[in-house]
């Protein structure tokens, strides 16, 4: 293999298990002794809890314990901002609240059990709507909010909020907007909205907590961060972190619906009350009801733009529904400023983005948090400015859009951009200007997203006696072929053997180094550059070893044909796997290790543009455009998706079938997200949690899914590679809404594009 | 803790676990979809199997798979000389051979299918003594035993093996035996025995095996060597090390009848033919039939004696019955020649050991293998020749036994020998000389044994961000205390926390780094070296991150009451849990690795006086004295053990408590190896496998047990610690049988010490 490994078109570690329903999944473990767990849900969308009583569920037989507030520290914790309690306590914010846990024998006792609980509420008016929650006169869900404790890095931004409900703001102030948009020749002015999403991974929210009787704690979990869940289990439960492990088992997909440490420390208090391990699975109901979904979000967009098609100001203003808790809120209004005001050349420039508390579920960072919504908002109203101007949208975009060096919204000068080829190439195999029937049309989006970076990891690389290899790696793969499609990559190239004699083990606090998680897109980018040293270090300690009995120094030896030789003099060699047969006699096995952190880019703080960002920057940012093709039918309104062509700069694709694997995995998200899918709520309650009425792509409603890998490499990236996971799923809708427009001269501002509003738009386009 | 973590009674951090039946064994186990196995075993001690007919097994409903010779490579396996096969394809051996495996939905349907196998063998005279086997006229049982192959370094010692039914000869010539015997004033010359006895752990073998949809297999299985179960389990299925995992559970004892990698590939090879998990646990009966038993011994030895005690030649010959395969036959025989001579200087020595096939189980490595059966053998003798010379046994030993600087029974000269000292405090605390009642005896005998080295080992010790420390190393703990009590207090020790901030993850050959096993004593002497190289590349680590935060060089740090501060500066000073927490936003996750491989003792093989011998020197000797007292009962011959001290030169004790632990538990061994542990066989097969019949001490056989831990540091050794899991149970048999002949002035020269011996004698004694 060699130094062809990278770059091949080679099957990912774990096919088999996934393809063949091998793969042992949270939910499938056994234990013995094993018990199961249930939650009790708030009723109330925002409730004062007077009394907890517990009695009656204590008595019923079968059951083993009931755990409230009062069997936890009495603390606050989260991840950003300590605004979470375990089980509530005072009062429960939305339909959903965790007030109480059983632990019984079997599910129907724990069920049953539930149901006997006795809780007192006194019913608050709630909010449930953003804008409606930002207003004085609104109830206030975090009475002690300035009280809370935030992590350092974000006190100061944390102090600026102080808005009725406000859970994070931030903005951008580039120029000077108002002199901008008067010196234009066409404003434009438009409002869009996107709805509460899901992730929707088919496995819903699965754990199982055990005790040992020293008092550790192990949760199996399917979380895409266990080493976030390890620091708020032990932090929630004062636990010093070596009595707390946390192993994620396959997992049968995240998107997002899986970043937060949420409900493990509630389950492994549930286990250690109980003194036996507990299991706990998430109803789909649930899932919907209580797991974590995608922001709802308003996009109010202003633009200025000259006769030639030349942008010169951009005003945008962003409300986030985050729900009842911060979570992730910082992070997903950093990234929604980012990506709001598109990926162009604005010299004037003001974004505001509000990311508020209501009483709904907590929103988290599903892939590409605030992306598609934002830009669905901004590529839609790109298209507008486009016709005000009388250009093609393609021809708009090549004019304005970036180019290498040029400012992004944060005063980021951009390095590696291949947006433009990424256009270009996507329109050209679109056939983009080719004519259409009619009710057909193209529309296309282009996105930017970061490789997340700053989290550094470690990697162990072990070479075992027989020349096989294992590798240990904090990195979770829900899903994406990162961990075990990328990584054995990296080692089948450096050390020249074939990836079928590649073990992965990921994943387990205890057996794997740090790993901040799967988010970001920052697995492959973080992990391979881990992994390529962790390489390096065993290939030092063989040619030391190599050096020793060949009596010359290791400088003077280089790795071929599975051999260590002596430059120059190929009979003057050692097999790798003499050495590898020797290590335990010798100086011990080989284990290689490697750490790694990416510097965040380089940027002066004193003229960033930016208040209220945890990510001032985009680090390896990757580049995309999508084309989609749609008919639609003017009779019913219906949408049917015919074409996508995807074109994303990766930087490189050490993984090509995994690069392409994500492309396709994004665009049927994307889909889904511009046409169906929607969490629909009345009066704090989801009324839609299910996959009948939450609708989610099904595989006939998959177009042919053109993908173009653009190859720009990034410098700072792992053989020169950016971050794949999240930023196909982000400029679909975007691309599916203007190619509606285009097939019908109408304009839906709406998502999803639901046949009544396309209706709706024709009305009123007449 | 700081500098007193070494040395402290601290109990080790598996203890609530296996006190409160917390801990999860090997049987425990459960798997989605798991099958249950058993083998067929051969009923004949010696036949030649001519046909294998599964059909009638197959078709009982529930059968998943039968397992044979036809399903596995046609190989022949074994760790230092290959003449193992998985399933018998030819001929069996002794009764228990392996000759199919079922794997079943039950167990009842897996003994019911074993039925149901018909196999056509053909009876072949059978040999099941020693003598009998090393005669040209008994039966050949391994008739292509010269055409097997060896690892290298066994392969010209393994040509030299010519004789019949001979395993393994390993023989010491030091001086002239025979005009060594001619000057002599007295000689002596005697023959001891000693049965075939079992380590007999409270949990049998159990194993749990599994294959994922990528052909990985995946063992659990109640072992002291995985890395040898994974390398075994490898070859003779022909898998890449790196599709092969084995987990070692918290083991329910193994006192070497678990250091063999032997039915782990069988019991791989049925869940692979089944692709399901397979579950094989052994029965009692199972386990004493076919488990790995001790090594019945014939020690004939004759020493000549000057009239002043001076000890001046000595001719021993030990025939070892091994059973019916090589496994670590070479190892025993070497350790036999070792321990057979005693602790003494003799300048004229020979020493003959003969390992001989048997058509009986393979014998195995029990705790100090060949130990308490020669020790037993040449203390006893030592006493006689005491009497012979009218000195006191104790005033004799001290005459005659090493001390430092003396040349060992192979031409080694040995270093931090302990013996006297141990000999002077044991009879001190015994009060020898003390008179005792009628019919009551004290006796002592004296023994040495190795610290096993010359097996590299790696540990990672990684620092969590809250300062909390995870230990991962290869190591087992099979209840010896190494791993979870010794192990942790090197790095409380070095890092200066709790021992409860620690968690120790071991035995895993894919999370864990190779460590050859819980065998030779050898665990906390090399982990311990790697454990505390594993810290010091952490404090590397703190020191540069601290070192660039305080702008100097990590040269002029010192780590100091939790922070690490500039020498001589203590408030320019950074507290490592700031380090700790940072990690992963700067320099990445902190691990420390260390590998360490301890060089064999300093030993010119010209000089040596041993041939065939895999262990020509004994590593860190450690050295020991037992006084043991008895009360005798002259009508019924039985013996009531009052008392034993147990004095034994460890270097030094890292941990008390698991010091004192390991001696009580070597003296309870010693105690039924003394009076009651014997396999009974009849024509091949074992007559008594049941605790019903193979009687070991109960709780009320134990007498006080006094210990005397003698601190005479190895140079080697970490901290000058010594291993200490094996010696304790050498000296018992032989201080016990000395008892009784002091307390009756009858000698008996077979273990065990049956109350009809005991009678016998007397009668003999008249």
């Amino acid at each position: 293999m060699a130094t062809s490994a990278l770059g091949s078109r080679s099957p990912r570690l774990d096919a088999a298990d996934k393809t063949t329903g091998k793969a042992i999944f949270a939910g499938d473990l056994a234990l013995p002794g094993l018990a199961w767990g249930k939650f009790l849900l708030s009723p109330h969308a925002h409730a004062r809890i007077r009394r907890i009583d517990t009695t009656r569920a204590e008595q019923l037989p079968g059951v083993i314990a009931v755990v409230t507030h009062r069997d936890v520290p009495d603390v606050l914790v989260g991840e950003l901002v300590k605004d979470i309690r375990l089980f509530q306590k005072d009062k429960v914010r939305y339909i959903g609240d965790i007030v109480a846990g059983v632990v019984a024998e079997d599910l129907r006792t724990a069920e049953e059990a539930v149901k006997l609980i006795e809780v007192d509420y006194e019913v608050l008016p709630a909010v449930t709507d953003a804008e409606e929650a930002m207003k004085p006169s609104s109830p206030l869900i975090h009475e002690e909010h300035k009280s809370y404790q935030t992590i350092p890095p974000l006190a100061e931004a944390f102090k600026a909020v102080q808005g009725h409900n406000i859970c994070w703001h931030t903005e951008i102030r580039k120029g000077d907007v108002e002199r901008g948009l008067a010196e234009a020749d066409h404003v434009l002015e438009e409002t869009y909205t996107a709805p509460m999403g899901h992730g929707a991974p088919i496995e819903p929210h699965a754990l199982v907590a055990s005790v040992d009787a020293q008092g550790k704690v192990t949760v199996w979990t399917a979380t895409q961060v266990p080493f976030v869940c390890r620091e708020q289990v032990a932090e929630a439960l004062h636990l010093p972190m070596s009595k707390v492990r946390i192993i994620a088992p396959p997992i049968g997909g995240g998107f997002g619906a899986k970043c937060q440490a949420w409900v493990e420390p509630n389950v492994a208090a549930m286990a250690i009350k109980a003194r036996r391990p507990v299991k706990l699975l998430f109803t789909r109901e649930e899932e919907f009801m209580i797991g974590q979904p995608r922001h709802p979000a308003k996009v109010h967009v202003k633009s200025g733009v000259k006769k030639d098609g030349t942008l010169v100001a951009r005003q945008v203003r962003v409300i986030l529904d985050t729900g009842y808790s911060t979570m992730l809120g910082p992070i997903v209004s950093s990234l929604g400023s980012m990506c709001a005001p598109g990926t162009y050349r604005i010299p004037n420039l003001a974004v505001d983005v509000d990311v508020v508390f209501t009483n709904k579920p907590s929103c988290s960072a599903v892939r590409g948090p605030a992306g598609p919504q934002t830009v669905f908002a901004v590529e839609s109203h790109t298209d507008h400015l486009a016709k005000l101007v009388g250009m093609d949208p393609v021809e708009f975009r090549l004019k304005n859009c970036w180019d290498e060096g040029d400012e992004g919204p944060t005063g980021q000068i951009l390095q590696g951009v291949g947006l433009k080829e990424a256009l270009r190439r996507a329109a050209e195999k679109a056939e983009w200007g080719r004519p259409l029937p009619p009710n057909h049309g193209r529309g296309v989006a282009l996105a930017w997203w970061l490789t997340l970076a700053g989290f550094g990891c470690a990697v162990t690389v072990t070479l075992n006696e027989d020349g096989s290899v294992t590798l240990q790696t904090g990195a979770v793969d829900h899903g994406t072929g990162s961990t075990f499609g990328g990584l054995p990559l990296v080692i089948a190239e450096e050390l020249g053997i074939e990836t079928d004699q590649i073990s992965v083990i990921n994943s387990d606090t205890d057996t794997t180094p740090f790993d901040y998680g799967g988010v970001g897109s920052r697995t492959t980018f973080n992990q391979a550059h881990a992994v390529r040293l962790a390489v390096q270090d065993v290939k030092r300690q063989l040619f030391e070893r190599a050096g020793q009995m060949l009596e010359v120094s290791p400088d003077d030896l280089e790795m071929k044909g599975g051999k260590i030789a002596v430059r120059g003099v190929p009979d003057k060699a050692i097999p790798v796997l003499m050495l590898t047969h020797l290590a335990p006699f010798t100086g011990g096995p080989i284990v290689g290790r490697g750490t790694f952190n990416t510097p965040p880019p380089a940027f002066d703080p004193k003229k960033a543009t930016v208040k209220g960002s945890v990510s001032p920057t985009f680090n390896a940012p990757s580049f995309g455009a999508q084309v989609a093709e749609v008919e639609v039918d003017p009779e019913t309104g219906n949408i049917t998706v015919k074409k996508v062509v995807a074109a994303l700069d990766v930087g490189r694709a050490l993984n090509p079938l995994g690069v392409e694997g994500q492309i396709h995995g994004g665009v049927v998200q994307g889909i889904g997200i511009a046409l169906t899918e929607r969490s629909e709520f009345s009066e704090g309650r989801m009324v839609n949690p299910n996959f009948v009425d939450f609708k989610i792509p099904l595989i006939t409603d998959i177009p042919p899914i053109e993908t173009i890998v653009v190859e720009n490499p990034a410098d700072n990236g792992p053989y020169g590679a950016k971050g794949v996971g999240e930023p196909p799923v982000i400029p679909t809708a975007g691309a599916i809404a203007n190619a509606v427009c285009a097939a019908t001269g109408a304009r839906v501002r709406d998502l999803p594009l639901t046949p009544e509003r396309v209706l709706e738009a024709l009305r009123r386009r007449g």
